[in-house]
């Protein structure tokens, strides 16, 4: 099957997603998730082949451990298809409805957008995962995994399409792309059949969609996340929550990588937040002021304030005042989630009002911002871009909108 | 200047605008609507010094039309900048709000999208409606007008930026790109300087950009727009509504342009439909079915139910059913405006679940699908893609939004 044939069964799914019922889109997911139950082992074997298969051409420990399914994780894929049913449905929700005054109804409600395509890395869990959200909000899913997860991939899409027929439902809801790399362009160039893509990894992936594609794309990822302290700070409060930012979970897009010391409070705070963080493990690169308020810290390199170091290491810079800060910020920012620490009224308002990311934080830790913490019940990623959707994606972001008029026969006079 | 310098000045101006509160933007659109009404003399000789060339280059006379300037154009350019600043501010609206179980406020907030492009062709009082629509909604412009307005599109960028430095705004809110094909290529791969391109044309235009950019895109426009006739419709109902859709201005994106008779009525529809549409000047081309109904309609061709007429001219078209109205809808639509004229509750439920538009209608004009109409104050286009806006854009389509979270020292503990 080509991809434009698969696109074209996708598209034709869809048209029938966008008129399911809450109830039907329900008892899917219900049935995909005991389906992938049932089938766990052959899932495991088909992962034990595309890991023998990751260790023969030298696959980095990491990318394995990211490859690899067990039974657990298997049960969580089933597990979270299952919350998903537990989900409102964001179709058909109203955005603003009002009365013209010619006496015209007019309503914005939410619809699906259509067919969803999702360009990921060998991690297979993202398969059900992606496939789920994009069911309950009434999209078919075209997903195009690693080939280094394929064996894999196809074992979960075919347990996943079985629940679908076993519903009612078109198994071309859900689609594996497989194929190479002319794929994944016929994939970024497939306007009319595709009608959104979103590139779920690394800043290379994300980077060549964006680049590549003429379907509307929504990045998410990267965050080179900075945290303020205002000279107001109360430090005991700067501690716990940059501990916190830097080391719960120091691999993912809302961790944090840079602390800005505003001058006046740096002789303090500089010592107390580098002992906090030596003593959690982390290791703090300086500026040359960072340096030398603390020997612990060591010399950052020119490109440190630039980058994710998605590690136990975090860069941190003694800046003259605020306004030096939000500078700072506006040049370094991948438009995450950007904090201050403040007890100050001024100082929260102003940093919000300018700082441009996708959440701005006043005394709390960047971790929040994840569909999870927000509330979501689901998440697809976090937008780090300006349209449609910015910030953490639930299901509600994987919807467009569309306008209802109903009237009683009138005509536009002028 | 070079684009980028241009591209970086308007970055700059963005910073300062994100920030400004209403009575600020409020000020400097009525000083832009003063220095356009003073400056109304040069802007006139401006316009005829573009006219002349355009005659001589052959311009057609419609063109040359939306080209033409006149005292009162000019006034109306500069009564619109004043209506803007009567429009409440979409910036700081909030969208949502919430307390998680942390005690974390969480506020999803309008903001200002950053620097907005809008690529448009000779209609020079465009420059003025876009440069105020993203001015009040805190977005630095960068208009790219057609060389052949460019003494116009001048004359009028040198008054409004005029106002922007009475008003204490920096002037480079606002900016006139100029330059060959390579500037509007540099401006399509701007990514990290211009935010958001919006084309404002035809066709052509449109995907040439859509096709051409890496900067996210919003596509404006087209509207193939259908009018399905139910075996439930009152007539009389459906003939005002045919007409009105038709012929009240033909030349734009929610005008109609085709209409689906359900066979069930079409003895009877279909000669008073064509006799109404007839009688109101409309050329009514049809199908083998509507030919044979009424002796006045002329057969169709092959792809006349494929483009927009824009002119006095209609396809119409027999179909079996719904079923069968709905598949032509999904085959041919450009998804703008899509209506059903009905009685029947179970046909118009059906009718608003199935179609994918930007707009879907019962019982009322496609022409009502308008920011005017709509009561957003302001319109930058109408958006026929499904992501960020969708419909009429107004001001608060001219933002993204970012999520402002605020705390009392919360950490993340799972």
């Amino acid at each position: 099957m080509t991809f434009q044939d698969q696109a074209r069964a996708a598209k034709a799914a869809s048209t029938v997603l966008r008129r399911l019922s809450r109830a039907a889109k329900d008892d899917a997911l219900s049935a995909m998730a005991a389906r992938l139950r049932e089938a766990a082992r052959g899932v495991l074997a088909a992962n034990a082949a595309d890991l023998e298969r990751g260790r023969a051409a030298g696959m980095a420990e990491g990318l394995q451990d990211r490859l690899r399914l067990t039974e657990d994780r298997i049960e969580g894929m089933a597990a979270g298809l299952e919350s998903l049913a537990a989900l409102p449905d964001p179709v058909g929700e109203v955005v603003r409805g009002w009365n013209t005054a010619q006496g015209v109804r007019i309503e914005q409600v939410r619809v699906p957008v259509g067919v969803i395509g999702i360009i990921y890395e060998a991690r297979p869990n993202v398969t059900a995962d992606a496939a789920g959200i994009c069911l309950k909000s009434g999209n078919a899913s075209l997903l195009r995994g690693s080939s280094s997860a394929l064996e894999s991939n196809r074992a979960v899409i075919s347990a996943l399409r079985a629940g679908l027929v076993d519903a009612g439902v078109p198994a071309d809801a859900v689609n594996l792309v497989e194929g190479g790399h002319e794929t994944t362009q016929e994939m970024m160039g497939a306007r009319g059949l595709v009608d959104l893509l979103i590139p779920r990894g690394g800043a290379g992936l994300i980077n060549a969609v964006v680049g590549g594609s003429t379907v509307p794309v929504i990045e998410t990822g990267t965050g080179n996340c900075h945290l303020v302290v205002d000279t107001s700070a109360d430090l005991g409060m700067a501690e716990s929550i940059v501990v916190n930012a830097k080391t719960q979970r120091p691999s993912v897009c809302n961790a944090l990588e840079t602390v800005l010391v505003l001058q006046g409070i740096a002789e303090e705070a500089v010592p107390r937040l580098v002992g906090a963080l030596t003593g959690a493990g982390v290791a703090v690169h300086g500026d040359p002021a960072s340096v030398a308020l603390d020997a612990r810290v060591v010399p950052a390199g020119p490109d440190e304030y630039d980058a994710e170091y998605l590690s136990m290491d975090l860069a941190m810079k003694v800046v003259d005042d605020l306004p030096a800060a939000l500078e700072h910020i506006a040049e370094h920012s991948s438009g995450h989630s950007e904090t201050i620490v403040t007890e100050n009224l001024e100082s929260a308002r102003a940093f919000q009002q300018s700082v441009d990311a996708a959440a701005v934080l006043v005394n709390c830790s960047s971790r929040f911002v994840d569909g999870g913490e927000f509330g979501f019940g689901a998440e697809i990623g976090i937008s780090t871009q300006k349209m449609h959707a910015r910030g953490p994606m639930g299901l509600r972001e994987m919807t467009s909108t569309s306008y209802r008029l109903v009237g009683t026969g009138q005509v536009r006079l002028g």
